[in-house]
């Protein structure tokens, strides 16, 4: 566990705003692309899990906003798994501009399945594909 | 046909972008709404409409940018449906703040429906509702 | 201290992911709109507070997601105003339709001042409006 | 002149919505990016551009849709310069998921520059860094 990954992306002009700054909600997108390509490097596909009847929600975001980012800057959000048991994910993330911490976060997820979509415990594939990361 | 409806809207800060006025691809969200808000308008239920199986595409979309638009403006959307038949519809649209037009537009769109969602020839609920409104 | 005021907003299309509910990025823009609203309500208008010189951003925020938003749902959003000392406010908010809290969360903001935007403490035309609301 | 470039992107979840695929509001952002990275391709720098005093901005944009992308999507942006000169710049795009064409279209700047921002013939170190590109 504990594992981190690397993800490198450019500032939009569209993520900015008014104040010539990354607008703040934008990390929350930058984050979850973090989590995909997370889950991409270690093999486990979202877009296969979701067809297989399982999504995984949102349950509880937070960013620490330290530096702001513009237009055209390099970022790098760095991803790591910090927990997966039961029915829950936590990831814990930081975006960088070189070595200026933009923004630290953490998000909480709850495994959803069957016709109703209710919480369900981590289905194997899942749970392995993550503890083996 | 070619009846004209009114949303209006407040322009919210993450809808700005570092020039300071209101980013361009923003427009297409607004004309959605205004789109939408029409069809609520004449009680054709979008949400209704896609859950009994068929979808409606954007296949074509332009906006013509007259004038900037600023955080906190009161906007209003114009919406008019110029055409429905077939597989098509076609509305057109107008941003403006007071008497400023702020940028005009239209946009193409296809049913579909089936298994596959391929193109339909609109439905007699969805028809009859434009047709009358 | 401790008002609450509310807004009104409709889910926007453009909101929804590919899970069929509200992306919870967005929560995030909508606490920015309760705000927004919060401060022309007591006549703070943060666009001419913004031409004096002074900025507001964002030092951190969170989310508690309880329940999804759809399309077309009507939400309103509680603002909160919990605290205005020093150089920083914190506002609470929730995101309820009807009765259904969808969300809850927080937002600390810090004032930036000065030609180097420096965190400032908040200048008494900003701190009375708050203060008195 | 006519020179196209190239930009390629995943599809992020954020930029998906109820019908499962990306919003079609998203694909201005796109062709924005795919245009910022052509800028930067022949070194002109569009950050430093503005912090000049000039602004280019979108005075028309056109998309036709001719398939979904989806969620993880490996698309690229054709961006291909197609007129520069006087006060307006035309670009063209093409974004394609392999072979096959998800959407194309073009957008129409115009440069404005001085104190009141009004539309001013191209600067020659803009003009000459887009002839020679």
């Amino acid at each position: 566990m504990a594992t981190t990954r690397q993800l490198q992306l450019t500032v939009r002009y569209a993520e900015t705003d008014a104040q010539g700054i990354v607008h703040h909600a934008n990390y929350l997108v930058w984050f979850e692309e973090g989590r995909s390509d997370y889950l991409r490097q270690i093999d486990l596909n979202y877009t296969r899990f979701e067809k297989s009847g399982y999504f995984v929600v949102v349950a509880d975001a937070s960013v620490r906003y330290r530096a702001p980012a513009y237009y055209e800057d390099l970022v790098t959000i760095e991803t790591t798994l910090e927990q997966a048991k039961g029915k829950t994910l936590k990831f814990s993330y930081r975006a960088l501009r070189d070595t200026v911490l933009l923004a630290e976060g953490s998000t909480v997820h709850v495994v959803l399945g069957g016709p109703e979509r209710r919480p369900t415990t981590l289905p194997d594939s899942l749970r392995k594909a993550l503890v083996d990361s």
